[in-house]
């Protein structure tokens, strides 16, 4: 088990620094790094349980944390907290109650009457509101800032999740490749590969699986940025895959493309430009010697000078662990420093002129001799004699 | 299609009414009301877009709307506007660029120097740190305030899509009862349901498809919160399905207990409780006669005189429309006047000892004669006989 205790000291004493004197975190990632305590997966639409705003941690510098949680759910928060005793104590909302009341309250309790306050990055406006009412002199700060420079190196056992993760969505991919058939839709694919991640033991998706056909003559409706549509495999197409899995907490992401029937010249052409661009961001993926936006460049400058920079129209890669996308960033603009433990995505494409989407994508840690992947699913073009 | 020049008026003329010189939402149910902008359905772990926090509708008293969208995604923002003259502008953001400056200086021209802001109930906190950078002297308001009253009544619309969805909801549950078989998992049922789903047109699920096999001397492990767990179906069970759809738009929520073999005397005594507590609210939800908490209590009261109150463990119900639940809710302490056009789960339960969840749901509209409900599968007690 992670050593809990040691992360919330560790935020502790980065708010001592800052000048913060109380932390607010809704259920989210950042608080199941910090204590263990699960997220929940967001419904598609809102729901609301009655004071759910006022629900999450309070952590103060020398008290806490304190959980609230509203009545309704409680008893799964009671079985969360058995184990947990880094957690000082837990407030269980009534039905009805004065809820901005217990917040002013708690709030007010841990902070001690002085020092800003840290909220969680995706906190409700509602809850930021009465947050400010508690501590009118405190300054606001996002508690990414405390929080995501723990989170961006991940240690053994994260390492361990991940690893095991990203071999989970290799077995993903080779046991639903041979289910593919022509005449299959976008959705009909998602389908297969969302119900073989449930088979294979995922808690989640963790992200909407994405499926693009493309080429082949027929039209693909929506943009590339649509995850699925009713487009359906024909021979002369190129599909492209982009699913993980969330399991235990941490999550993968992986991509490939392949060819239903022969590839003509450009896409063999364009295909191993990819995997090349690909090989030489892992190659340069060395502790301390290289930054965020360096990586990034690696890789789109193989791309450029092969005639097709305006066609890779995201991003090489994003950080990932407990959330699918987290910082830093593979982009110009992010300067951090890559050091070992972090994680990546690596996934470089092309998109085009006839609508295929070509793009292979791992998780690769950083290391002091460059990236680690932790997928081994072979980077040969694979074509789909179906 | 909806009027939604008239809605941003009148959310402008309650702005006005509280002094308020800024409305801010992000991508939500309630900027799809106010403009028809679609939001997106949240990732089941955080993902990030550069600039994302700044993403979203800005609304002054006499300018704007101005949506502001990352690079990533904006092509399709574009295709969602081109039929929306009610947006006066889109403002895409680059990659990289200084994001917080564009929104200080948005927020700064819209709102003209007075004025207080409102945002939206669930953005980001780190958003509304910037907003108040860019309104120090603005008091930040919940815009639930302001929406959420226009949000209650449906309009005749609105209504004729809601009920279009129950009646989709009820045939989805049609279709996939016949294939519930022994030995299936609560897991594996939600997966009927929720193939089912988009097979019949749903756009996505309302939230996460809840099921519950209780009684028949089988443990389940996990609270009666959980949605769902590995459970089996056995001969002398209960199963317990709760489910709704997304579609243009719309949230449906559906829920019905039937019997696996012939149920004993306490289960039919039970059923025939929840169904007759289930019409006498429906019943008296009329126009302007009643309130939420009073709603709560004709339902309950009759659970409680039969000895099973303290069974009936949540809300009678919660106001359904775009999403799943909204206020008002059917619960002591709200005592908002229920007026036609308001739509309600109606959904009393027992939850009986041996952990058997006896409910049943349907959505029912305010009218000046009682209940309208937008469900038509028999509330008679059924049994499978597998």
């Amino acid at each position: 088990m992670p050593d809990f205790a040691s992360r919330i000291e560790a935020v502790r004493e980065a708010m001592r620094r800052r000048g913060i004197g109380l932390l607010y975190l809704p259920a989210s990632s950042s608080l199941e790094y910090l204590t263990g305590i699960k997220r929940d997966i967001p419904n598609p639409t809102e729901d609301n349980r009655p004071g759910d705003w006022v629900a999450g941690m309070y952590l103060g510098l020398e008290t806490g944390p304190v959980v609230v949680e509203p009545r309704m759910g409680s008893d799964r928060m009671e079985v969360q907290l058995r184990d947990k005793p880094w957690v000082t104590d837990l407030h269980v909302l009534g039905e009805p109650d004065d809820y901005t009341g217990a917040l002013l309250r708690i709030a007010g309790q841990l902070r001690g009457g002085s020092g800003d306050v840290a909220v969680g990055e995706r906190a409700w406006a509602k809850t930021v509101i009465d947050l400010q009412r508690a501590a009118p002199d405190a300054a606001l700060i996002n508690a990414a800032e405390l929080i995501a420079p723990l989170r961006m190196i991940k240690d053994d056992e994260e390492r361990a999740v991940m690893r095991r993760n990203a071999r989970l969505t290799d077995e993903v991919y080779a046991a639903i490749l041979p289910k593919i058939e022509l005449g299959m839709s976008e959705r009909d694919i998602a389908w297969l590969i969302d119900r073989a991640i449930a088979e294979h033991g995922g808690d989640f998706v963790s992200f909407h699986t994405g499926i693009r056909i493309g080429g082949g003559g027929q039209a693909r409706a929506g943009s590339i940025h649509d995850h699925l549509t009713g487009r359906t495999l024909d021979r002369g197409t190129a599909l492209a895959f982009d699913f993980g899995i969330l399991k235990d907490g941490y999550c993968s992401d992986f991509g490939r493309t392949v060819f239903i029937g022969e590839p003509g010249e450009e896409h063999c052409r364009v295909y191993d430009l990819v995997i090349r661009a690909q090989a030489a961001a892992i190659e340069a993926m060395r502790d301390g010697e290289i930054t965020a936006a360096q990586l990034d460049a690696v890789a789109r400058d193989i791309i450029s000078e092969a005639g097709y920079g305006p066609k890779f129209i995201h991003r090489l890669g994003h950080s990932i662990g407990k959330d699918v996308h987290e910082p830093p960033f593979l982009l110009t603009g992010d300067d951090t420093v890559l050091r070992t433990g972090m994680c990546f995505t690596i996934e470089p494409s092309v998109f085009m002129e006839d609508g295929s989407f070509v793009r292979v994508e791992d998780v690769v840690m950083v290391t002091p001799d460059g990236g680690e992947s932790f997928n081994a699913t072979s980077h040969e073009l694979r074509v789909l004699d179906l």
